[in-house]
């Protein structure tokens, strides 16, 4: 067995960067106002009547209109992420290839402030803080079984296996990269199932890590969109 | 009866506008690089780096890196085209809605340029100028039945009949106007079904007037993105 | 211009047949076990565990269990409702073509049960019963914008029009036919967007002909997956 | 450290199942011939006939006909596998959960048949032999590795902590359960990129474990559609 230097690095957060988009809410009031209008869907508007049919749209449930802007973000998460974030289909993904490429040795572990304790029932589970041990038990743990795994890669990579074949046994909180291509309507959707809002008409359950990149989706959709991200909150976090 | 002067408009044009977009050519490129570079996708691109990964793309029909780039059309057509529009699914539309608004006097004639014959077979017509006794047949009996019916729709709104109601008598080469928005993936499929280009590996056949709403669309899809055109019409004008 | 026996049939219905299905509520309940269950979802089920999981998963707007039942149907309708049906882009068509064959003379006309008269604002407008003159304007209207119509076809017909272009200024009250596949999911949408139950959490505003079109579809919805129609009754005619 | 009989399971194929099915060659016939036809689509249809239209549409790439066709599977395949799978996104998935069920310890490993060694370039690899010394490090090294994650895993769960993390450091060949439910003509575009038919038009360079899965499907889609599947074959396996 070889002797590397493997280099391994481990993290506990995710990275969201906003590549380019084509959103703005005036897109989604002109897109709107082409059923009302037609052809002269587009002039002058006021902020207020911006708002106020931004609002109507969305608690009325006519997502249409809101389809027309376009978000393109870079993402880095784990695998288990990218498991759960491509189960959404209405959306675009380019990622980063382990049939084409040597995965770098980076690895997601749960910091101090991950809750690692479940309970309550199926569907519906809450999260309490762990002990210490708890915490010190699965960081011993995660790290062995990541130091073995990317072992096990390099040691295959080394004897000249493929590299699709030599990815195999490396774990699912492996680092990958992806283009992420998304409407408004969709992100809503993703952000209406992805960040927990207990307070919401319909609080949702999901894993932390994949709603630590829906909380960076919500904070560049509330700069870019102020007006569709309050009517969104304001109407109970419900994609229209 | 009422007497109505009915101003009505024929004309025998498309309208195509870009409202906005989110697309270029590196894009693509910076997209497919993700696969075999992760998260250092983006850097120099020498135009032919570009051109060769674009062409290599389109001729493997690895079609996922186009679809980060964005088309935002307004389009005016005669609503038999916004019907077989409306059968591409991979796009999000906007139409003026003859449930809330009085519809304009415009209707599709065809011109003198319009072939009027069709000889073949189903699925493969081809279509020969007309007669001009055709082109003068076609011409009266299309005016007269607009006419008639515009009348029909605007005395049944005087008296105060509901517009969806009044509208059901209009024919389908009464004008509409919609929003249109389609990634590059997506409009390269309707471009490779609804222009004929006989000269491709796979011709089709469409219904003229919807070929001239494509034509549009792919004189500003080559301007924007000339290196992702060029790479669809070398590899036979079609989709990946 | 000539003289034809148009026989034009005029009718104030939709047709909506069950051409097969592949939907039951056991496979929604076998389709969500597998998250819980893994390979061996598939066991004995109580009917009142089915109940309990089918009402789960309406509530917390899991849906995808409810996406491997399907349903196609055969629908006539006139081309004002496709116009509409055909938004539903989670759904598959495949429609009589006005290119390829020549169309039947049937033309809707509303009944003296359809409301004729639209009050409120744009968006939720309620409709209110007709007088005895506008609805005698209306079929007055109609009928004759029909007929001319219908002439006219058939002149350009008989002239050697292609059959496309004669179509151009038939009216969108004729009736097409066309084959529709949908799952269970897609099919709850439309019915919570299609038919208005004025009484539930998100009442609609369809047009009545769509509605018909939906309320037959329900039927058979509630006769085929009499648990999940329950449940999606329950829950407020929420789509999942 | 906990001292747990494992009792790993290692094998190297997958399982496909056909749950349920609506389809077969005539309703691709019944769909298409509604553009003909109209609402009379369906009668006798002679072997010949349907042969003939099935083969022109393939040909011509109308590929809506195809979408009447249903198949729900239940397949069970490594996660690496199951990343690749969801790429499809014209498909329904219902995948085991690792949040809610604790996963059981199937490992994949490539069996003596399985080419090791990668040789040309990228997005065009082929795969050669390994050497019997590549086989044993790789056998040896992945066994290792899974041995040592599940450990890892069954650590976390003893000492209380939850399944959504524990399950962080498992490896991607793990395998796991899902119902898929997709149409023919989907069915049709994951055959034509996932079997690598490298005598066709368009040869597609799948890993080797996911077409294992396709190789099954084709199998089934034969069995169910003959005609459809011969005159995808004879058409180059291009999917309409």
């Amino acid at each position: 067995m070889g002797d590397y230097d493997l280099n391994i690095i481990f993290r506990s957060d995710v990275e969201v960067e906003l590549v380019k988009h084509s959103a703005n809410d005036l897109d989604v009031v002109f897109a709107a106002r082409v059923s009302t209008r037609g052809e002269n869907a587009e002039s002058v508007v006021s902020g207020k009547e911006a708002s106020g049919l931004i609002n109507f749209l969305m608690r009325e449930r006519h997502g249409s209109p809101f389809e027309h802007a376009y978000f393109t973000f870079r993402v880095k998460a784990p695998l288990f992420v990218w498991r759960e974030h491509m189960r959404h289909r209405i959306a675009s993904y380019n990622e980063e290839s382990g049939r084409y490429k040597e995965l770098a040795p980076e690895f997601y572990l749960p910091d101090s402030e991950r809750k690692l304790v479940q309970v309550g029932k199926t569907g519906a589970y809450e999260f309490v803080d762990g002990s210490t041990e708890q915490h010190a038990i699965t960081l011993v743990q995660m790290r062995q079984a990541c130091e073995r795994a990317y072992h096990a890669y390099r040691e295959m990579l080394a004897y000249g296996v493929a590299k699709e074949v030599a990815r195999m046994s490396l774990p699912v909180n492996i680092y990958s990269s992806a283009y992420v291509t998304m409407n408004a309507r969709a992100l809503m959707n993703f952000l209406s199932l992805r960040v927990s809002a207990p307070d919401s008409a319909y609080p949702s359950y999901p894993q932390r890590e994949i709603e630590m990149v829906a909380e960076k989706y919500e904070q560049i959709f509330a700069d870019t969109m102020p007006l569709t991200h309050l009517a969104f909150v304001v109407n109970g976090r419900v994609a229209p």
